[in-house]
């Protein structure tokens, strides 16, 4: 396989690559490195078996460029990684998440590239469906600026495959947590606990209620599904069988980095942020199915994120 | 009220006009004229009922220009109106339904206009939905780049609703068809009977089978929809109780237009064209329950468009 990862010197994308080498595939990546890192998947550029084309997914030209490389298989993981952002600037999500898939598949069908698997998100689903969530639920609609622009790069990219006979699978991922992160949560909690390890502030009452994914879960889970399955459109929720609330992740946060001592302070009300939706749990059944099980449910992927991005961040200046 | 009609001057939108001047509500129109028709709204314009705003939904200034105008009720109709275009220019769709429909509800946020009804599309189902298809159905996953445009215009109204408070109207339209419309299959037949009065070439093999409306039915129903619901929003299927096939609209045209020695032509294959779905109905128990029901099937509503399209397109030179 010579695949393109957009957003693959990211946090998700980064770790998709080092299966894909591993297992010997040739990859070329896409990224502006606004929120990727170079160091992600620097020992893949030394060693030749990646390519890094660091360009933007919303000028069609480096989509272009990047598509003209051979590509059979693209993964578009880059986005707006940023959630929070939709409430301050509207048009975020919609250039960097639904015109940016539109550049990925225009240029696809430009160069004949045939397969994409794409990563949307649990937030397609809004507020208020059955828990856990199946994929069959409807109708989809989504509450924040970043839920819209998922549902509408799947719908995009369902447009393609009915429309130009493309092939598609469609990971709709619960929240993805470890090594490497750049943005989330545990993240968050951790950078705020370097900054003053005697308080802690929690965004909403606490009591916000959703499944963590580890990312090498995450990776895994794509390939193989990718694998075992082969209709012309593929949808599959990405998650692991329960949840941790955030006041949950702020104590084990807290105990991780030994700031034991920090006061936990709840901002309060029922939501993180104006569009985050308080419980969010996903079924897995069709994840299951298809022969993979994640290693770490939501607890152990929080906990093994913490030890792995306090390494990384530290909390020393 | 004071209400903004996004393609005004349009098929559907004219319609619509008649029914809120009727009642005594104040109008702006925003048209660029491209589809709709002055003509269609001339007698209210002449009687200073409705203010026509010349300008491109595409536009954020025309669209400021007109949000400006002291509105509280924005009825967003515009778009794209053939969908068939979208396997010729690909990113039609992209920016005359979904930019556009961004551009409507930036607008709105900035002027502080909180009401807001979609004219949405039984497209958005895709293909393989179960028929008649609840408004309840999961996933959908549409074909064509119009349908996906129309998902992606669902989702961000959605957003706004759980983002900024917004409240909405969404509405999955059957194939709506009327006097004053300026495509779709009759406008079509007529067209083709009107230049070769001796053969009538029908896309497909005639077998599509569809849910047809007729257009004061559909603006009777989108106005009594949001007198009788009041969430924050509101998501509804408009449809007639049947089908009819594309073979028998063929029949019907051909009848009404006396062209009785008229050739029909298959093309062949089960879609008129790549997007198309071949068969579709809709589930209208929300719409029943809300207290409206419908005046025509889709017999009825074929022949009487065929009628009144026959008269204003005419079929002499």
């Amino acid at each position: 396989m010579r695949a393109l990862v957009t957003g693959g010197a990211g946090f998700i994308g980064s770790h998709l690559i080092d299966r894909l080498v591993a297992r010997g595939d040739e990859v070329v990546v896409l990224d502006n490195l606004s929120s990727g890192h170079r160091s992600f998947i620097a020992e893949h550029l030394e060693a030749g078996n990646v390519e890094l084309v660091e360009g933007d997914i919303c000028s069609m030209d480096d989509v272009s460029t990047a598509m003209g490389k051979g590509i059979d298989t693209v993964f578009h993981l880059a986005a707006n990684p940023d959630i929070r952002l939709g409430t301050r600037i509207t048009d975020t999500d919609l250039k960097q998440g639904t015109i940016a898939t539109y550049n990925i598949l225009e240029a696809m069908r430009v160069a004949g590239v045939q397969r994409i698997a794409f990563a949307s998100s649990s937030v397609v689903y809004g507020e208020g469906a059955p828990l856990p969530t199946p994929e069959t639920h409807g109708p989809c609609m989504p509450i924040s600026l970043y839920g819209a622009s998922k549902q509408a790069g799947e719908g995009l990219i369902s447009s393609w495959v009915g429309t130009f006979g493309l092939q598609a699978w469609i990971f709709r991922f619960a929240n993805v947590v470890g090594a490497r992160g750049t943005h989330g949560v545990i993240f968050d909690f951790i950078h705020k606990l370097k900054n003053d390890p005697s308080r802690l502030e929690v965004l909403g009452n606490g009591l916000q209620e959703k499944s963590y994914m580890e990312v090498g879960d995450c990776v895994d889970a794509i390939l193989h599904y990718m694998q075992h399955t082969n209709e012309p459109l593929n949808l599959c929720n990405l998650g692991s069988h329960d949840t941790a609330s955030v006041r949950r992740i702020a104590e084990i946060v807290v105990d991780v980095t030994g700031c034991h001592d920090a006061v936990i302070e709840y901002t309060g009300g029922d939501r993180g942020w104006a569009g985050d939706i308080p419980k969010a749990r996903l079924a897995i059944e069709r994840m299951l199915e298809s022969g993979f099980d994640v290693r770490m449910n939501s607890e152990a992927a929080i906990r093994h994120t913490a030890e792995c991005l306090l390494e990384e961040i530290g909390l020393e200046e």
